[in-house]
C-alpha cells in the first residue's frame, strides 16, 4: 500500500544540491551515505553532476523508471515538480519543502493544488513539510531524510507529526538503545496519515511496536476502528500534544462544559488500547521497554539492588504505576540467603549491599526470574569501589537475554563506565535506564498493555429503536430554527430509543392535569409548556412536590397565569402543563453527550446533583461505545461506591446504566443533528432507573 | 556548630589503605587529590606510610592536633577506634563502617555504644554506615567520601541518607551543572540529622539551596519548626522515599483508616514550605533551575522555539505545572514581527521557524525578558543544518545569563554539540534541559516557592481552654484501662476546648428526659448511656427524631429496658439517656486526629456522611497547625464548592471550622493521651456550627 513510499527501487532528489547545510544536499548525503539499495538520481537544472552522481535538468529527463522522488525545492516550485512527476510515473511523492497549509492563506490553496495533482495522477504523497521517511530493512535500506543520524535497525516504527520531534528521536534512538524499522516524518498530511501508516505497520513483518508523536487526528473515527484491532497484536504508543490548547468553548450543557478536548483525547486512545505517553522522555522510556521485552503474565515485580536507596525508589515507583512489590516465594528466599552475607535483605527488593559483584547480581535475577510468584524483574546498580558497570550488565545479560515469559529492565547509576554497560544490555534487548522511576513507570506500561490484551473485547449492541420519530422531532426543530428541543420532545427522543422515563401527560386544562396525575400517581411535579420560556426556574415555572388535587389546582392557576406574566409573554404563549411523576429514591447521576470538534460525539457519565457541580466526578468516552467500554466508564467514576451501596444501602442498577449509555450511543450515532444532550438526572435505582429531566439541542 | 564535620584543620583516616579498590584508600586518596586545605594523617598499625604521607599506628600517636577522623575499620574496630579519637581531643567523627542499627541486633547495640563514646568526650558523629562528608569552599576545601568524582562548587548543599544516592548525585553533578556547597551522607544518623544539617546551611552564605534525599524523618516536629522558618530565606527540596512502605495500621477512627503515612509526609513538607520532588530525575531537573535562577514574580512564562513540535510540548507542560503561557504585549510581538519572517509566530510560543539562527535567539529572548507581561522564560532549541548549539546557547547567555528578576530555562534537544552548549549554559547558571517537560516542571516549581514565599506566615492561636478538665477525664479513662471515651466525656471534652456541641441533657428518669427535651428543644436524638454498650446502634440504642413527649417517653423505656436487654446486660448497666437536640441542615463534615507512628498527630478535614465513605475527599496537616495552615486544609478539598454553596445555597461559615481545626490542634498538642479523635459529623451552618458526634481513643 505504502511500498511506493518505504520500498521504492529508485529515488529522485528534485532539488538535490551541491551546497552542504542544505536540505538538498543532506538528503542525498544520507540516500548514498546509509546505502539506499536503489539507484538515486539527482535532479537540478544547473548541475551535472552532484555529490558525484549525475544530475538531471528535470525529473522527465532521467532515462530510467523512478519509484519515489522527494522534492526539496521552493515552494513555487513544488507544483511543478509534482506535475513533472506524476507524467514521469513517480508513485511516491516526499515534499519536504514547507509553505503550504501550515502558513495559512496562499498555502492551504497551493496544498490544495498540490493534492489535485497527487490524485490525478494516483501517486501517494507525504508531507508537505516535512523531513522525509527511512526504512532500515536490509532489502530496501534507505534513509530519504535530512536527520543528522541514521538509527539503528529495529522493531519500532514511528511517526512524527512534528519535523523537529522526529529529527530528535532519530538522533536519540542509538543512545538509547531504540532500533527503528521504519519513520516517516507525515508533516501536514493531506495525504498519507497516521490511519494509514498503522495500517501498513499492522502488516509489516519488521515492526513490533508502532510509537507515534501526534498534534492532532485528521480522521480520529477511522482512527478507533483501526487501533482497536491493531493493539490487540501490536502495541501502539503516542505523545498527543496540545493538552492545554483547547481553551473555552461556548458550552450550553453540562457535559459540554465538563469535556475538554483533551478529557476527548484520553478517551478515544484508552478505548482502543493506545498507551498514552505525557512526555517525550516516557516514549523514549517506554520505546526501550517495548521493543524487546514481554508483555508480563502480571504485575508482580522483583527488584534487585546493591543499594537501599534505589531499591526504595523503585519499590515506591512501582507501586504507583500499578505493579506489586511481591513476596517472593520460600525456595526463592532460600536460595538467596544460601549465597548471600547474613547484611543482605532476602525481602523484595532483594539487597545484595555494596559486596555484591557481577556473579551476585547473576545469582539473584536468575533466582528471582524462577520465582512463580514473579512476573517481572528490576535490576539496579550503584557501582562501589572495584565493581564495574559492564561486568554487571554483562551477568544480568547472560542470565535474562532473550526470555520471552517474563520482562527484566536495568537501572544504572552511576557515571564511570555507564555508555559501556548501556551498550551490553541494549544489544542484548535488555532497556537500560538512568533514574529508578524510568523503568518502573516503562514496567508500568508494560502491564497496563497486558491488562488490554486481556480485556474482553466488547460489542456494539444494536438495540430496536424508533428512529424515524426521533428524525422527524429533530427535523421539526431545525425547520423552526429551534436548537433546544421542548421537555416534551427530549421525552419523545428518549422514549423512541427505549430509555426510561418519568411518567408524565401533557395538560392543557385543570382538569387534565388532575386526571393525569390521577392516573401517574402523586407526588407529581409541574412545570410550565412554552417554547418561549426558556429558564422555567427563574419564572416559577417549575412546582415541585404537588400532593393533592387543591395544591395541583393552585399550581396550574399559577403556571398558566402568573408565570407567562413573570416572563412578559401573554397567557397564550403557555401551550399547556407538563405532570410528572416526582421520583424519589435511587442516586441522581448524570448521562451526557457532547460535539468535540476533533472527535465528533463524546459520551459523558457521572454522579449527578451536586456531585458534578462540585466535583466534576465524570468520565469520557468517544462514541461509538462497547458493552465494555460502558462497563468501564461506569466503574470508572471516583465515587463508584455510592452506587454499589455504602453503609448498608442498596447497590443501584450499574447494568441499566450501561444500557442507557449505549442507547445514547446509537442515539447520538444515529443522529448527526444532535448538538449536545444531558440526561440529568438519570436516577438509579436497585433496578432499573429512570430520566426525570433531559436537554437536547440540536445543530441549526 | 558542625564546623568540625565541614571545616576541619586536620583530618585522620583511620583504616587508611594502600589497596586501591578499598575505600580506606579511594578517602585518603579525595582528600588529597581534591586538595583538602589542612593535614591528612594516615592511621594504619601496619603501614609506615600511605599515599606517601607519613602513617601512625592510632590516632593518638599523632604529634599534632587532629580536629577530626574518618573510621574506615571494620565494624568490631570502630568502638575502639571511636574511644582513642575521644581521648585524643578529637571534635568530629565520621564512621564510615557498616554493620551498626542498620543490620538491627548487635548493631543496634554497637550504635548505643558507640554514641555512649560521643557523647562522653563530647563528640559529634556523622554515620555509621555512610560515604562521608564534602565541602568545596576554597579556604577549607574537602572531599572526604569515596566518590568517584569532585562536583564543581556552588550553592547547592546536599544531605542524602542514602550513600548510593549520594554518590549518584556527585557523580552526575558536573554533567548536570549542579555546583555543590557542601555534601554529606548521614548514614544511621543517630547524631548529626537533617535538622542540624539545615540549620547549618541556612547560616552559610555559600549555601542558597538544601537538597535532601530521605528515608525516614528523625524528629518531625523539629523539622517542621526549623524548615517553617528556613525556607522562608532558602529553598528547601527534598525527595522523601518509601511512599509505599506504610502497609496497613490498625486504626479505629475515620481519620486514623484515611491518613497514610505518606499523606502525613506530603502534609509536613506542605506546611514548611519544602518543595517534595517524586523522582530523583526531578531532583536534578529543579537543583539546576534553583542554583542560580531567580524565583520568578509571578507565573506568566514566554517560550521561545525555532520549531513547532517543542513550543507545543512546552506550553502543555507549563499548563500542567500551574504555569500559564502568557500573551506578549503588543510592542514585543510588533519587535518580533519587525526581525522575523512572515511564516513565524508571534503569539506564545514564539516559534521562529527553521531558519532561526544565533541573532534570532538573542533578539527574541531579549525581547521577551523585557515585556512586561512575562515572568519567566523557556528557550528551546533543536538544531536544524548548519546551526550549532553552542552559538544558540552563547546566544541565550548573552542576553539573559546573571539576569535577578526573571529565571531563563533552555532546551537542547539535538544530540550533535549538546555537551558544549550545555557546559556553555551550565557556566553562566542558565539550567539546559534535554526534554521540554523538564524545564517546565522545574520552572513550575520555582514558582510555588514564590506562592510560599508570599504566603502569610500565619500564627498558632492559642485559646483559652479548660485543659485540667480534660486532662482528669482522660486520666479517668486510663484509670479504668478503659481506651473509648464515652459519649459524655467526647462531650466535655470537646466543649472544654470552646468546640460548639449540639446541646445535650443526661437524664435519669423519664421525667428528666422530657425536661431536658422542653429546655432544649424538639425534636431530640435519645441515646443508652452504658459504657459497656459499645456499638449502640447493632442494638437499637440510639433514637433520633423524636418530635414528642409521648415518644420521647416511648424511647426512653425502650432504651432503658429492652436495649440492655438485647445487648445481654442487666438493666441497670444502663446509666441514663443522653438527650440531645437533633440538629439539621448545614453540611456535614469531618474533623479529626490520627497519632503518626512517626509524625505524631495529624489533623484531617473533609466532607462528611457518605463523601467522606465513598470519595475520600480529605486533606492532612501535621499538628500544630496555624491559622493560614487550617484555611489552606479547608480550601484543600476538592468538594470545597459544596461548601462555598452552590444552588443558591448559602455559603458555609468556613471561619468556624478553620477555628475548630486550630483549637483541635490546640486539644491534641496539650494531650499526648489521645490517640485517635473523629468529630463527625461537624455541621457547618451559614453562621457558626455543631459537632454532632465524636470518638475519642486515649492511650492507654
Amino acid at each position: 500500500m505504502l511500498d511506493a513510499i518505504f520500498r521504492p527501487r529508485s529515488i529522485a532528489v528534485v532539488g538535490a544540491s551541491r551546497k552542504p547545510d542544505t536540505l538538498g544536499y543532506k538528503i542525498l548525503e544520507n540516500l548514498v551515505r546509509y546505502g539506499f539499495n536503489g539507484a538515486v538520481y539527482p535532479v537540478n537544472p544547473t548541475a551535472d553532476a552532484v555529490h558525484s552522481i549525475r544530475a538531471f535538468p528535470s525529473v522527465e529527463a532521467i532515462p530510467d523508471p523512478v519509484d519515489m522522488a522527494v522534492l526539496v525545492v521552493p515552494k513555487q516550485h513544488v507544483l511543478a515538480a509534482a506535475e513533472a512527476c506524476g507524467r514521469k510515473g513517480v508513485k511516491g511523492l516526499v515534499v519536504i519543502s514547507a509553505g503550504f497549509a501550515e502558513t495559512g492563506g496562499a498555502g492551504v490553496q497551493r496544498q490544495a493544488e498540490l493534492m489535485e495533482i497527487v490524485r490525478r495522477h494516483g501517486m501517494r504523497l507525504v508531507g508537505p513539510n516535512c523531513m522525509g521517511v527511512l526504512n532500515t530493512a536490509p532489502d530496501r535500506s534507505m534513509n530519504a531524510t535530512f536527520a543528522p543520524t541514521m538509527p539503528p535497525a529495529g522493531p519500532v516504527a514511528f511517526m512524527s507529526q512534528s519535523g523537529a520531534m522526529g529529527v530528535t528521536i532519530l538522533d536519540y534512538a542509538a543512545e538509547y538503545g531504540i532500533g527503528i524499522s521504519q519513520f516517516i516524518s507525515v508533516g501536514n498530511k493531506p495525504d498519507v496519515s497516521g490511519n494509514d501508516l498503522i495500517q501498513y505497520w499492522a502488516d509489516d513483518e519488521r515492526t513490533g511496536v508502532i510509537l507515534m508523536y501526534l498534534e492532532n487526528f485528521g480522521n480520529p473515527r477511522r482512527f478507533t476502528q483501526l487501533a482497536r484491532e491493531i493493539t490487540r497484536r501490536k502495541p501502539i504508543l503516542a505523545v498527543k500534544s496540545g493538552r492545554s490548547g483547547a481553551g473555552a468553548r461556548a458550552a450550553s450543557s453540562h457535559t459540554g462544559a465538563l469535556a475538554g478536548t483533551d478529557a476527548a483525547t484520553d478517551a478515544l486512545l484508552r478505548q482502543c488500547g493506545v498507551l498514552r505517553m505525557d512526555t517525550v522522555e516516557e516514549m523514549f522510556d517506554l520505546a526501550m521497554a517495548f521493543s524487546h521485552q514481554p508483555v508480563p503474565r502480571g504485575n508482580r515485580v522483583a527488584i534487585v539492588t546493591n543499594a537501599g536507596g534505589p531499591g526504595i525508589l523503585i519499590a515506591d515507583a512501582c507501586e504507583a504505576a500499578g505493579l506489586h512489590v511481591t513476596e517472593l516465594a520460600e525456595n526463592t528466599r532460600a536460595l538467596l540467603a544460601a549465597n548471600f552475607p547474613e547484611e543482605a535483605s532476602f525481602a523484595n527488593p532483594v539487597d545484595m549491599i555494596a559486596s555484591a559483584n557481577a556473579q551476585s547480581y547473576r545469582i539473584a535475577v536468575e533466582a528471582v526470574l524462577a520465582d512463580p510468584n514473579v512476573d517481572a524483574v528490576i535490576a539496579t546498580f550503584v557501582p562501589p569501589l572495584g565493581i564495574r558497570q559492564e561486568d554487571v550488565a554483562e551477568a544480568i545479560v547472560s542470565v535474562a537475554a532473550g526470555r520471552t515469559d517474563k520482562p527484566v529492565l536495568a537501572v544504572l547509576m552511576g557515571r564511570e563506565g555507564l555508555p559501556q554497560g548501556m551498550a551490553e544490555l541494549n544489544a542484548a534487548g535488555i532497556p537500560a535506564y538512568r533514574f529508578p522511576e524510568s523503568a518502573a513507570r516503562a514496567l508500568g506500561a508494560l502491564y497496563r498493555y497486558r491488562q488490554w490484551l486481556e480485556r474482553p473485547v466488547g460489542a456494539m449492541a444494536e438495540y430496536e429503536v424508533d428512529r424515524e420519530s426521533v428524525a422527524a422531532i429533530l427535523a421539526g426543530a431545525r425547520a423552526e430554527e429551534r436548537a433546544k428541543l421542548t421537555e416534551m420532545e427530549v421525552m419523545r427522543v428518549l422514549e423512541a430509543y427505549g430509555i426510561p422515563v418519568a411518567p408524565y401527560r401533557v395538560a392543557r386544562t385543570v382538569e387534565e392535569a388532575a386526571a393525569a396525575a390521577q392516573a401517574i400517581g402523586w407526588p407529581v411535579v409541574m412545570k410550565v409548556l412554552s417554547p418561549r420560556i426558556i429558564h422555567k426556574s427563574d419564572v416559577g415555572g417549575v412546582v415541585v412536590g404537588v400532593e393533592d388535587e387543591d395544591a395541583l389546582r393552585a399550581a396550574f392557576h399559577r403556571l398558566t397565569t402568573e408565570v407567562p406574566e413573570r416572563a412578559g409573554l401573554p397567557a397564550d404563549a403557555v401551550d399547556g402543563v407538563l405532570v410528572q411523576r416526582m421520583m424519589s429514591g435511587g442516586k441522581e447521576t448524570i448521562l451526557g453527550m457532547t460535539q468535540d470538534p476533533q472527535f465528533g460525539p463524546v459520551l459523558m457519565f457521572g454522579l449527578g446533583g451536586i456531585y458534578v457541580e462540585a466535583l466534576r466526578d465524570v468520565v469520557f468516552r468517544v462514541q461509538p461505545v462497547t458493552d465494555v467500554d460502558a462497563a468501564e466508564m461506569v466503574r470508572g467514576i471516583r465515587g463508584i461506591k455510592l452506587l454499589e451501596g455504602i453503609r448498608g444501602e442498596p447497590a443501584s442498577d450499574l447494568r441499566a446504566v450501561e444500557e442507557v449509555i449505549q442507547r445514547l450511543s446509537q442515539l447520538v450515532g444515529d443522529h448527526d443533528a444532535i448538538r449536545e444532550l444531558d440526561v440529568n438526572p438519570w436516577l438509579a435505582f436497585p433496578a432499573g432507573g429512570v430520566a426525570v429531566d433531559g436537554r437536547i439541542t440540536v445543530a441549526l
